[in-house]
């Protein structure tokens, strides 16, 4: 273990994840130089006293570097990698978080945007791989079956196409797109609010392990940290940054997954929305966040698809409708056929006033229409055939 | 009963509604030239025939006019009135169609989108009034229960709020949009595909005779006139020009209803749409509609009113959520808040870790906080209070 991984191992324990002042040092002037700047006090007081408690012991080098390497060996037995903005698997992606955090001074969550210092990974694909062909799938912890059940339909519909499904790991929602991606064979990437090792929720244990084998499960904070309520406003962004889109599933008014959604919009990323019942709670936060200018609505694995691909590849199908036996007629006789009664026949005269067209039209037009099958000959009268 | 209007009532009925040529002459030079232009054959040949075959006899003026006074004396006695382009209560929106029929050669019912050339009445109001705060509200016939309750619930909330209600009078959407804005004491618009004393679906006899009391009845055609299939398309851009905004509230893939829609897109209208289950084979042609550049999704009467209301007079209010305890903390103390475990109390320094703050942050704060009673001190730590 080098050094320098020792360092970001050690930042990402003591700076609280999407700090920019931090991170435009360390992006300037890499994880050496930063650890200076933090231990020598030319950062904010606030930066400086977080990370001296989260330490646990005065501010040096020598000791965040340490630190760094207990974290790496604890991690190394857990299976769990560190992945630093150095690496090669390191995704592009994520330098647009840069953009959105400049100039924001609202509520932490809103604010701390920055890029991750490095994650922590366990599973078996490279990072840049597994996210580059992604779409991150989220939703109310609450959902209601109908959530659940057109999660699991997206998600696994996405997994079938090659698409990897990106989502917070959480009840809900989340846990229906990560189980069905798994199930249609596909990968998918649980981006947690805590460390690794401490599956939260709980009862998500299992499918934590399962995505840990065969998909990726990642988080910005070190092993053993724990989910502390606002990491998890402060992870989303990493959610957001790592698909090439976001759908939203199932919303209440006041949903956490919408601020996932509202960071994939500052990023200039498709934000896509399931439509509900105007009747239910759950889709209220979806029908708002619809109202809002370029979102769209999506309601099958093609529009999203549509939404995220390349521009004229993945085009969505139209619903197949079957084709109507006079779809293909010239305007004139579908006219005329309009005005073909269905049971008591009509003279071509009387067709001719009920289709808004001259006589000499009808006329014309009935012939035609006797030969393809559409309309049939009773006495002086026409009237629709009826099916063989 | 003037000469004029014995014409524009027999032109009504002997040309198709929509008709742009016929409609180009009656604009620039009344019913009478129009008329003459019709019986010297100075217009197509089609609209000739189609005129002469509808009449019966040779195409004359005088026929013309004598079949026109025929139909007033008719509607007369049932209580119908015709509404000219010249009369003071027509409304000015059907202008707006002009633009929209210029150069189309498709379909009939996509081509013959001219303004109406004439209206036949019942009902106690002027049709400007009925018509100037009004929306359309239009749908499936094979409604589901969903769709039947939502139009019911937009369409009488929009009639409590003064809007009146245009539709159809079709089975389905149309119908509990009709019946709902009676039931909330509104005005209500019935646009019929045929003569006002042919009420079609039969099923809502009694629904149009109560509107003909308390709303209008409107229709393009005379009475007696039968309900051929294509004149629903016809009758469809009527609804989407006489409204300041359309709501589709269910519509399969293929349904008339998308055309009303569609028209109203044309005419610049705000086109809304009430989004459902994307499960529901009601709701796809909703959902395909969303996802037009343009289309509103709507979710609530408030949402309508919002679109087609005047700018920011009538702005929906968000969903109404209980303000948290917490809402109106300064920033620094909702963070460390954030931090406050709820069972086993931390120390200062830990809180601090826990929301990412300084210690001497968390401990400027944390007094406050149980000064307002968000936080209790148990021994040396705190805890978030337990509602008393």
């Amino acid at each position: 273990m080098t050094t320098e991984r020792a360092l970001w191992a050690g930042l990402s324990a003591i700076v609280e994840p999407g700090n920019r002042e931090l991170g435009q040092v360390v992006r300037r002037a890499g994880p050496f130089v930063a650890t200076e700047a933090l231990c020598a006090e030319r950062v904010s007081e606030q930066l400086v006293g977080a990370a001296a408690t989260r330490l646990g012991r005065p501010l040096t080098v020598a000791a965040v570097e340490e630190f760094g390497h207990r974290l790496l060996a604890d991690a190394d037995r857990l299976g769990v990698r560190i992945v630093c903005p150095v690496d090669e698997e390191w995704p592009a992606r994520f330098a647009d978080l840069i953009r959105i955090s400049r100039g924001y001074t609202g509520q932490v969550a809103d604010r701390d945007t920055d890029p991750p210092l490095a994650l922590w990974v366990r599973g078996p694909h490279r990072l840049d791989q597994a996210f580059e062909r992604s779409v991150a799938v989220v939703g109310a912890r609450a959902a209601s079956e109908y959530g659940a059940y057109v999660a699991g339909d997206l998600a696994g519909g996405l997994a079938e196409s090659g698409w990897t499904v990106v989502s917070g790991g959480a009840l809900g929602i989340d846990g229906a797109a990560h189980r069905a991606a798994l199930a249609g064979g596909g990968v998918t990437v649980a981006v947690l609010a805590c460390g690794i090792n401490r599956p939260y929720p709980v009862s998500h244990t299992a499918m934590f392990e399962r995505i840990g084998e065969e998909g990726l499960v990642v988080s910005e904070w070190p092993p053993d940290a724990p989910p502390y309520k606002l990491r998890f406003l402060i992870r989303n962004r990493v959610i957001a940054a790592a698909s090439a889109g976001t759908v939203l599933v199932e919303a209440a008014h006041r949903s956490g997954a919408r601020q996932t959604l509202g960071r994939a919009r500052l990023l200039g990323r498709p934000t896509l929305v399931v439509p509900g019942p105007v009747t239910s709670a759950m889709s209220v936060g979806c029908h708002e966040e619809l109202r809002v200018e370029g979102t769209r609505a999506v309601a099958s694995v093609a529009h999203v698809i549509e939404e995220v691909g390349r521009i004229g590849v993945d085009l969505a199908p139209l619903p197949v409708t079957p084709e109507r036996p006079h779809d293909r007629l010239d305007p004139m006789a579908r006219q005329v056929l309009e005005g073909v009664p269905m049971r008591r026949p009509l003279t071509a005269e009387e067709i001719a006033a009920a289709a808004g067209v001259s006589g000499r039209d009808a006329r014309r037009s009935l012939p035609l229409l006797v030969t393809l099958g559409h309309v049939e000959v009773i006495d002086d009268g026409y009237r629709l055939a009826r099916p063989a």
